[in-house]
């Protein structure tokens, strides 16, 4: 597994009358997570759609734990399974500075397709760098 | 399960650069189809915070099937499971005016908790009311 | 001016910690708005996209008067001034039902583009379609 | 006028299909600026709110003056406007790293509310804190 950790602050805009963060917004959290993931390894994901190539998300799950606050600083933890077949799937876990215990725990899969929309298998350049990445040999 | 319908057109809030609906924005929408099952079953969500409990979101799932677009008049068709135990789970087909085919699946599972912000059993006045709904004699 | 009024329901998604509508969302609805007085006067606005023309938004201004709140069911007024120029304005009075007083009020300015990016008069059949709602001789 | 720079990478929720930022989520970028610089003068806004005040936007206004794309990392500079009255005004300039032309500028104002949701003069603690800032004697 690849592994990598971000940050993010709380804002108002993700909070809701409960007084907590809204749960459709971890879903930008874990893009946020993802994204920076990307970046580390070497390749953003503008690159892999400067590639021609689109990773729509296919399937996610998110449990919700402990709620998030206004204005925590949030750390995402994001892990990429590196045994890729026909797309790739990434875990989160959210958590708080100051406390170790998680807040949120999910997951979201990703299809690879081609400028025309259809789902292809995933390109060289991307397992390659995977490949390099997790420390095996070509 | 007690069944329910209602609609939402896609804005151009709802989208991204992929030019189809962002995968977060389907969370507002199973919002809308369990607060409209609500009204619909004669207790909006609004009366059950009113009587001083909160069905936070715990645990979600999301299936992408095939893409939304811009201005499509989505159907949600909402699902209530009525064997209600230390909480509740609604199910969701999204499909689209005109087609048949979903073109995402999810469910939602909600803890009651009370003004405090303890888990605690669905309250009798809750329990009642799905009961009736589903045709049971008390 | 044209005019014309569609109603919304506030979500949870909308909220933000102080128990009202978050400010940004405010532009959803006033999106909602236009959006819905384009489909009522005969052109949606995707078809003004599918026409090879796209609207930005170019500037925008809101007045917060009074807080929206979960569950309200909004009356979004939007208003087009037909005298039009290089872009286009809307004026939008959000409402609750059951209260008069207006709780915002807003516009947005909107620059007509072509597919190249480049901003251009608005097209004759636009034109053509606001001169006849308004009533005036062609 | 104190001012404060803070940077915000644009992810893809914050998009829409014409390929750039989508207008509403600005607000989202001006929040995270004012929020900043609240830190940085040494009150956070949840410190604010911890001492009683509440600070919703009362006005806003904004000119889109150049899209902003996926992936671009934005510089959000905050100004104060330090004559302070019935409430507090900041504006904002959204730019791009390695350009320096301005993308968007807008403004939001903001009343002091109390506990009971009452408008209040901002409180002493406040204008101290922005005098100090502002290097005048007291």
């Amino acid at each position: 597994m690849l592994t990598h950790q971000t940050s993010y602050r709380v804002i108002y805009a993700d909070t809701d009358k409960m007084g907590f963060g809204y749960h459709a917004n971890y879903f930008r959290w874990f893009e946020i997570g993802r994204a920076e993931m990307f970046r580390h390894i070497g390749m953003s994901y503008k690159e892999i759609e400067d590639h021609g190539y689109f990773l729509p998300v296919s399937e996610l799950h998110c449990k919700f734990l402990f709620p998030v606050q206004y204005d925590d600083l949030l750390i995402i933890e994001t892990a990429l399974d590196n045994t890729i077949r026909g797309g790739i799937k990434f875990d989160y876990t959210v958590s708080c500075e100051n406390t170790s215990r998680p807040l949120a725990r999910g997951y979201t899969r990703h299809a690879f397709l081609d400028k025309s929309g259809k789902v292809v298998r995933p390109p060289e350049f991307f397992t390659r760098l995977i490949r390099q990445q997790s420390g095996f040999a070509e």
